[in-house]
């Protein structure tokens, strides 16, 4: 039978000051031992539900993270990636807050600007910029971007992100309006910050999209 | 180490009088041996590049088609999936026209109706439902249903095949605009068909849109 090695890699990525980062680990083991690369592993017959558990699982024993918001990018394979041997991984992304890295990651976890284009092992550098091109095109008609702010945030601090992914500046009306046409948000009733001209009212995603984007026909 | 099964499957899509079919094989061996099923087999590590040449090989060998036209769905994992232990299979979907299923395809593939929601073994059919959903949110927004029709085709031809797929009458002007606006097909010059009014030029897709797909950022 084929001698194919089956994994699962993760890609995790953060807004740090506008700017989207990657979550890196420096590889323990060979191939590659002391580079930098993406938080992976075999998959575990034995114990993985399917691919989706495993990613979730190694990303929680290399990282530290556990995220409700995790979906499949594409499975990258062939016989060149992975000195190895042949070789599939079925790559996950994952969004977070910075906060969330801040509180919870291993402090082995590095966080790198993807527009950096640091030099990578394996096919890794190929994996995140695929991530980061679904990530942009995915945000500008969906809900997706809302994973990158921490719990509670304004509307303001929302466009700033979704600006950030989009490279453009939003129309404030037009990004409101798109907004509530989603219909994700609930605000936290009395719960405002200072903002720069007044107050801010604060809102969160609704229970039923925290672990789901929610996809519009038309985009931004 | 992980014993994992390694797989390929293909939904291969065409257009059968306005209905969209998916090709089924019969199973020659167990599991599920004498049972439709989607073309698929394992990846062969010494002689496939990668998961999308095996995919390529197993729908030649399986169906007889040799598609230009082959994208990565999604990859579909774990233990419950196939009787014979943990699997992994990586989906591709292909869109090819009827004549070319007519011409070309092994006598032994069947066309079922997608919407007639036929059962099949292992998760194929909700692998089916997958591509139909992928293939019909993306032809809103691409090129992608010109893969269904012929080498030449009128633009009549091609709204009724857009329609088809999104299932929605659609204004001819405003769908003559976004063809203009992709700029993916060239008119063969002298060459008309008859119309229902008068006849109508014959276009092709242009030699650089054969094997992927126009992507606008707004649809139809």
């Amino acid at each position: 039978m084929n001698q194919v090695i089956c994994t699962v890699d993760v890609v995790l990525l953060t807004l740090k000051e506008n700017a989207l980062q990657v979550a890196l680990l420096k590889r323990d083991r060979e191939p590659f031992q002391g580079s930098l690369a993406l938080p992976g592993g075999y998959i575990h017959a034995d114990e993985d539900a399917d691919a989706r558990d495993a990613a979730l699982r190694v990303l929680r024993d290399k990282t530290g993270i556990e995220t409700p918001y995790l979906e499949q990018l594409a499975t990258f394979s062939g016989m060149g990636r992975d000195p190895r041997g042949w070789s599939v991984s079925v790559v996950f992304y994952a969004l977070v807050s910075i906060d969330v890295i801040g509180k919870s990651c291993h402090p082995g976890v590095m966080l790198s600007d993807v527009d950096r284009k640091q030099k990578l092992p394996f096919d890794h550098r190929a994996v995140i910029d695929t991530a980061v091109a679904r990530l942009r095109s995915k945000s500008q008609y969906s809900s997706l971007p809302c994973h990158l702010l921490g719990e509670n945030f304004t509307l303001p601090q929302l466009q700033r992100v979704y600006e950030a992914l989009m490279g453009e500046a939003l129309n404030k009306v037009s990004f409101r309006r798109k907004i509530a046409e989603m219909d994700v948000l609930e605000s936290l009733e009395g719960q405002f910050v200072e903002g720069a001209h007044r107050p801010a009212q604060l809102y969160r995603l609704k229970q039923e999209w925290r672990d789901q984007p929610m996809l519009l026909e038309r985009g931004l």
